[in-house]
């Protein structure tokens, strides 16, 4: 999918929502245990009652690396009822050397199809680079993730005389081997007070926005710091949606979450979306 | 397995040689194709052909995660048949969030059973640490990694006043989580200069060091440089070993490749360490 057909997506159905599939098979309602994947049939009918919702899904893969090959079986399956308009994230923070990352990039996007995967940057340009060169997918880079550890490394500055972060770097490095075109950014919503030099640097990229919900992130702070005139954002919720109820209703209660989220996020589009 | 244990092979083998288990489906030995696991096979043949040479064993996760479902399994059949006694290190790259990196713990020390497994730093201690709550697993962390895209990130100097790179905080900040007992950390061959700078930080570690062989490092170098009193090196070699031949002798062949690599490595320990 090209960024364009996703800002289309976002106009259309006046959401920029990402739904985060981290499905533990140990908080599914107990109903579904009996069916032969009861992961898949979760994934299922949670797809079925938010698509519309929503402009992108994100699995995340520890979630089906955790329960081994079936893990996998059971992603493979519910990337193929995820309708071809919404855009596919594989949370994966892959990257090794180019060799290597070749392979990752051929079981997410070959083997499996994904629209983009995550990609982690310490170890430089040829381990991101291969996840670029087919057109209509993106490597979400990790720039400023939501977490308390973001401070470890991240924000320690660096010796050049230009105050600037190590995340400012990636992001300023990166551009030398992707454009908005080919290259999101994972920027936590708990670090809305960066937003704005985040902009500085990729003013057109899509920008991932996970920690909204759960981790405490507000999401009119980073809508009114992150959006740009293509809206600009996916931001990720993953719990308060996907687990709203452990009963028999937990699809049609997931809908209301993610019906409530789209609502603000109509209303935010509204306000400030430059038309 | 303890870094005690992990010494008493190394002693007992005159080695330190770690095979990459690189095993990429398009250069199998054509004979293989006939068997129901390929990949498995092939895997069997080379660690019954090269156990008693040396003291661990690589498997590259791209590898088989790129073969899908079919890819995971033949990795578990695998680890089954690798002897007790050498250490297994899954390269898989991973770290993320809190919770989702618990998640690949279990994936790999609880379903897999691996003995240690490699994490990227970027995200910090609460993405690397659900990975140390286990006695005698470790985690392998990216500190100076042997390929080109090393120089973008990782050689960064940090503007505190101490003239350190970025590696050299990742070491330090790393020592806060973990120990020499539960971590070691990657330094690539390539990178022979900075090992002197490795080792004032982690005098006691582990490091694993890839880029021997087909990425140009100099196991000689590396060994003069980063040897401590428990060796502390596990030197991994897999294209040079595993694909010696693409015949019927392959396994022989990788056995007098690893034969070659072992008695360097007697020359060195008796060389270099202190009795």
């Amino acid at each position: 999918m090209t960024r364009e057909q996703l800002f289309e997506q976002i106009l259309k159905k006046k959401s920029y929502l990402c739904i985060g599939l981290d499905t533990d098979p140990l908080k599914l309602p107990q109903h579904l245990l009996d069916f032969e994947d009861p992961v898949f049939e979760f994934n299922r009918q949670i797809i079925e009652a938010t698509a519309d919702l929503c402009v992108a899904y994100k699995p995340n893969i520890a979630f089906y690396e955790a329960q081994g090959p079936q893990g996998w079986v059971s992603l493979q399956k519910t990337l193929e009822v995820i309708p071809k308009e919404v855009f596919t994230i594989a949370d994966a923070k892959r990257g090794d050397i180019g060799n290597t990352s070749e392979l990752y990039a051929r079981a997410f996007f070959e083997n499996m199809d994904f629209d983009s995967v995550t990609v982690a940057p310490y170890m430089g340009a040829d381990s991101v680079k291969p996840f670029l060169t087919q057109g209509g997918k993106f490597v979400v880079l990790l720039a400023l993730t939501s977490n308390a550890g973001s401070q470890d490394f991240q924000m320690l500055r660096l010796e050049d005389g230009s105050e600037e972060y190590l995340f400012e770097q990636v992001l300023r490095t990166s551009q030398e081997w992707g454009n908005a075109d080919n290259m999101m950014y994972v920027v936590g919503a708990t670090q809305a007070e960066y937003v704005q030099r985040v902009r500085r640097i990729v003013p057109d990229s899509f920008l991932l926005v996970p920690g909204v919900g759960a981790q405490g992130g507000s999401l009119a702070d980073i809508s009114r710091l992150g959006m740009n005139r293509q809206c600009g954002l996916l931001v990720n919720s993953a719990r308060a949606i996907i687990y709203a109820s452990s009963g028999f209703d937990f699809a049609e209660r997931a809908r209301e979450a993610a019906f409530a989220v789209q609502r603000e996020m109509e209303a935010l589009l509204e306000e400030l979306l430059v038309g």
